[in-house]
Formats: C-alpha cells, sequence, structure tokens
C-alpha cells in the first residue's frame, strides 16, 4: 500500500483507473444509445406508422422514462428526420462502394440495385420508405431531397453507361431508373421481417425479374416456378430454344 | 286563360314546370359538387401534403367557405378516405374491364398494367400512392386493405396465368406481382402533371422495361435511346443480331 501510494506521488500524471467512463467511452455510450433510440423508433414507425406512435411508445420499448429519451432526442420529428437520413446515408455508402469496386456497368449496376434492396428491408431503410420525408420541415427536406437526388443521379448515370456498353437495353435512363428505385422500394412496404421470404430471396427474385424482364424470352431455358427460392443469385443461363 | 285553367284541373297530375330543381338534379348537383371537393382536396394533398393542406386552403382553391365544405364532407380524414378509395375502386374497375375484355394472359396483364400506371398519375390514384392509408381510422383502412389485396390477387392470377400459356417467366407471381405494381406505383410519387412526359409516355416506356427487362436481350435490335417517345406503344421487333 504504502509502495504504491509513493510510486503514484512519483508520478503525479500516470493515469489513474477512475470508475467513470472517459469522455470518448462516454461519447460512444451516448451514441450507441441514441442509435438504439432511433432504431426502436424506426420500427415502430414502420410497424403501426409514424403518428400512431408516440415518444411514451419508444420509451416504454426501451425501458426507459420519456425524460431520458430527451437526452438524446428533441423530438418525433428530429428522430423521423435523423431515421430517414440514416436510411439514406447508408444507401449512398452501399453504392459508393459499388462504384469503388468497379467492374462492368451492369454489374455495378447490379450491385446498387443488392445495396438498395437489402437497405430496405433493415430499419432505417424501410422508414425511408413507410414513412417518407412529408412530416420532415422543408429545410431538413431539402437536404433530404438532395440525397434522394444522389442516389437516382447514379443509378441513371449506370443506366447510361450500361447502354453504352451494350448491356442495358437502349432506354430513357430516367425511366429505367426510376422503374428500378420503384420496384425496389416497393419491397420496403411490403416486406415482412421473419416472414416465408428472405431479404436475400427478395433481393434476387425482384433483380432478376428486372433485369429479364416479366416475359418469357424467346431463347429461355423453362425453369420451374418457385416460392422461397434462396440463393438463386443469377438467373439460369440462356439455353437454345 | 280560362281554358287553360280548366285543362290544368282537368289533368291535376300533369307535371308542372318549376323553377326549382327536382330531387334527382339535387342529387347529381350534390354528388358533383362532392366530387370538386374530393378532387381539389386530392391535388392538395398531393402538391404539398396531407398535413400541409388544411380544409380552408380546399375551400379557398373552390372559392367557398370552410361551412360550405362541412355541407358536403364531414371532416379532412374523410376526404382522404374517400380519395383513396375511389383511387383503389377506378383501379379495380379497369383491372375488371380488362378481363371482361378477354384474351391471353399476358394482353390481360398488360392491359392492366396500363390502367394501373393510368390511375397513378390521376388526381386519386395519385393520392392513394402519395399520401396512402395511414391517416385513415383503422376500421375504413380494413377495406381500403381488401381493395388493396384484390388488386394485388388479380396481378398474381394474371402472371401465374401468364407463366401457365407460356408467355410470361417462370416466377414466383407474387413477387412479379409485387415488382409491377412497385415500379408502376412509383410513377405516382414522381410524376410532375404537364411536366415534359405526358401519362402515355411513362406507362408505355415503363411496361417496356418490366415486360423486356432492363438487360438488352441478346437478339434484340439496337434502337437508339430516347427521351420523351410519345405513342411507342410496343417495343421494337426483335431482330437477329
Amino acid at each position: 500500500m504504502t509502495a504504491k501510494k509513493t510510486a503514484a506521488k512519483k508520478t503525479p500524471s500516470a493515469p489513474v483507473a477512475s470508475p467513470w467512463a472517459t469522455t470518448t467511452d462516454r461519447e460512444q455510450q451516448r451514441e450507441a444509445k441514441r442509435n438504439a433510440v432511433l432504431q426502436a423508433a424506426a420500427q415502430m414507425f414502420n410497424e403501426r406508422g409514424f403518428h400512431a406512435t408516440s415518444l411514451d411508445d419508444i420509451a416504454a420499448r426501451l425501458n426507459v422514462s420519456k425524460p431520458t429519451l430527451y437526452y438524446y432526442v428533441k423530438n418525433k420529428d428530429e428522430i423521423l428526420l435523423q431515421c430517414v437520413s440514416k436510411g439514406l446515408t447508408m444507401t449512398l455508402e452501399g453504392i459508393e462502394a459499388s462504384r469503388r469496386a468497379g467492374g462492368k456497368a451492369m454489374d455495378q449496376l447490379r450491385a446498387c440495385m443488392e445495396v438498395y434492396a437489402r437497405i430496405v428491408t433493415m430499419d432505417f431503410g424501410m422508414c425511408l420508405i413507410r414513412v417518407g420525408d412529408e412530416q420532415v420541415p422543408p429545410e431538413s427536406r431539402r437536404e433530404l431531397r438532395r440525397l434522394k437526388s444522389a442516389i437516382d443521379q447514379e443509378f441513371r448515370r449506370l443506366v447510361a453507361a450500361g447502354v453504352e456498353e451494350g448491356s442495358v437495353a437502349p432506354c430513357d435512363p430516367k425511366m429505367t431508373a426510376f422503374v428500378i428505385a420503384g420496384a425496389l422500394s416497393w419491397i420496403g412496404r411490403w416486406y415482412q421481417p421473419g416472414g416465408a421470404y428472405s431479404p436475400e430471396d427478395i433481393a434476387q427474385q425482384c433483380i432478376r425479374t428486372l433485369c429479364e424482364g416479366v416475359l418469357r424470352r424467346p431463347d429461355a431455358a423453362v425453369a420451374p416456378a418457385t416460392a422461397p427460392a434462396r440463393g438463386r443469385a443469377r438467373p439460369p443461363k440462356a439455353a437454345p430454344a
């Protein structure tokens, strides 16, 4: 005991094992808790709707009091803004990663579709589709629309590049980007977590239908129709009729 | 005068030319006015959002007072219920008409896609997509969901029949119906009345992309990409590569 005390006196600037968390730890904990609030809120908005969810409901789900929530978020509108913003940012980051991976425009386009389809089955992405930004105040909405537009532009750019390289059917890239975004966004409307279809099944089947078309291709091999076809990552190879 | 009076006495049940409208006329006028209220409301909900539209705004657009509106509708919630309900009913009626027209499953499916794509560019159909039924009270929402489900079931049935007849690519009809509904519903989100694309352009281009697929078909003729291609009702015929 005595020796330790002496050592502590000799090096007064040495780190003391404090029972309190460091500033960095506290910031990380605060961020994790704030994220838990946002995620619980997104889940409830998606389940029962934005208007039918109160801050009391969100607090109850997290087993905390409403005043505790106010330590992390200002109000319900700010929660929604953050949820939608996170959904958009995750999508843009995923698209950016696909772009960095490089390759043919069609491969990049497919990778972006996979990102998009996956994110709309997740809490923040689903919130973006189910609740949207109508409730967000106008000045914040402008920033969200900028992010949305960046996603749209990236899809149009890849479609145009695909037409250029001969992999995508000649089209108006704006229209084709809307068809893709619409079909994939819709997943966020009807997807039920824990239902018969896994997010991967859904993504692969929807992307296949988008890429190959609803019509049977004249030279396509006839494959039996399947409900939840897990892991069919690519459409079946075409074979001579 | 005397003769006329006598004649009137002789046939007391003959119609008298009244300056007041008949009950039928009055009912028709009332219905037309009620419809104008709903349509003005749908337009404003679509333009600025449900929450940002007040009954005062709707009254101002119609140049009437708010108390006048209450003669036709109970409140804003009832207006929304009626708008969404009309959007769904119009869609179902259009689908029913396509079914009665008969023909191959694929032709019926295409006709249903055209109905759907057209209706989501119209006031009530757009309201169905942009505002939706979250604000509608639960008991009314159940009826709306029944109508939505009927539309979905009809698309699934036609996709399955198309697979059966060999015109539609083998698929899970549920997934393919969702891809179609998603891509076409999305039109209601981004369509701008009076913009560069007419509803017909949009319908034809989106349906072509859905039917033929985003990927270039190996044997497809290369046609130049076009922005607003008015009246291209069918995809270009395939030609040997």
